[in-house]
């Protein structure tokens, strides 16, 4: 029963990697179709996306099979809701890479707003932080998962930024507004991106320690202002 | 033991719809930061989104201790993990809510553009698929459940109706971008409550037959697509 219960997790885990993969596939193919106008790409992220979707059914499945048949305790069952949760931020992110290629495909229609500020930098941060996210989970690191906690705040400063620039340079330029919104709303999906990174790094500590770590920021905050 | 397990399911429940009670709160009173240009809403929301993400962890916790004690199992099983993912969508509610609140909070200070559109419109229909997604895993009920998922493309379609109509009133008054920029922004956030309540929807159909019906649509494309 033990070592049924250890192959059962290495498959699931197995499962989730795949599936992971698929999810790095899509963003970065999405970020390809902004940056090169090649609209195959586009197709290629909603082929993507959908095995994305039934890799995110067949994963619930499987925890839900090893939650029922070996009923885990401590760490196992941490682990397996920790992988739960992490699936719908995968998915979620295979979301995000299909809003970007959809933008992608409305931006290289019209006339570029001069290159594309700092989005290729904000795509590369981004992407950085699910690699991480993923490594974590992977080695079960927590260094790693915390080193991405702090590089939510890297994403977000660049969102603002481009979103700034990009106003800026429509101010001026009426009517290539249409065309600065889409650069601010892919900025916001590459935030995203960001965010489920996060998510998934806090899982990640959560599995490992028990700890449940979100909102603690902002629990440290409310400290201090009562203090 | 049996009715050891029923009385934590109700308890389970409750923490559950006192936390979404909440969340429906914070919603309307970001909205009302919006439209009435009462900037203590806003403080209103923020304070809400405390106790939201201390619910979170709480639910998350009764979630976990219920399944490492109890083990239960088909739909006891399935009604647990599904009170794990919908408490994840009402504290991203909460987040949304936080959201508008501080776009509201920027819109207040600047000069308005005309009226807010159909943003009220499109708030009354995100806040009545929230209601109903809720009604729903209350009543245990499919047909109100299948509503919600209905109601989804209506937010959708005002959402995209918004965007249009800030485009073009700001493409002649340049000066509003900024201003124009954050009623698009409320106007996804509205979309992303939307999107919850219909994974609250799907959870809750989830739940009661096990039956998976996410991503089905798309299924139902692909199958055609093939046929």
């Amino acid at each position: 029963m033990e070592r049924h219960f250890e192959t059962s997790l290495r498959d699931l885990k197995g499962q989730l990697l795949a599936m992971a993969g698929q999810v790095e596939k899509a963003i970065e193919s999405a970020i390809e179709a902004l940056q090169t106008g090649n609209i195959e790409k586009i197709t290629l992220v909603d082929a993507i996306e959908n095995k994305i979707n039934q890799a995110h059914i067949a994963v619930d499945d499987a925890c839900i099979k090893l939650l029922a048949l070996q009923q885990p305790l401590a760490a196992d069952l941490r682990l397996i809701v920790a992988i739960l949760k992490i699936n719908t931020d995968l998915e979620r992110m295979g979301d995000q890479a299909v809003n970007i290629a959809h933008h992608a495909e409305q931006y290289i229609k019209g006339t570029p707003v001069k290159p594309l500020v700092d989005l290729p930098l904000m795509f590369q941060e981004a992407r950085f932080m699910v690699r991480e996210a993923l490594d974590a989970f992977v080695k079960s690191s927590e260094p790693l998962a915390r080193d991405v906690l702090k590089r939510d705040d890297i994403v977000d400063g660049l969102k603002d930024k481009i979103s700034k620039d990009v106003l800026e340079h429509v101010k001026t330029n009426p009517i290539l507004i249409e065309q600065g919104l889409i650069l601010i709303l892919i900025a916001r999906n590459l935030e995203r991106i960001g965010d489920h990174a996060t998510n998934i790094a806090e899982d990640v500590i959560y599995a490992m320690s028990g700890e449940d770590i979100r909102h603690s920021s902002q629990l440290a905050t409310m400290k201090k202002a009562i203090s």
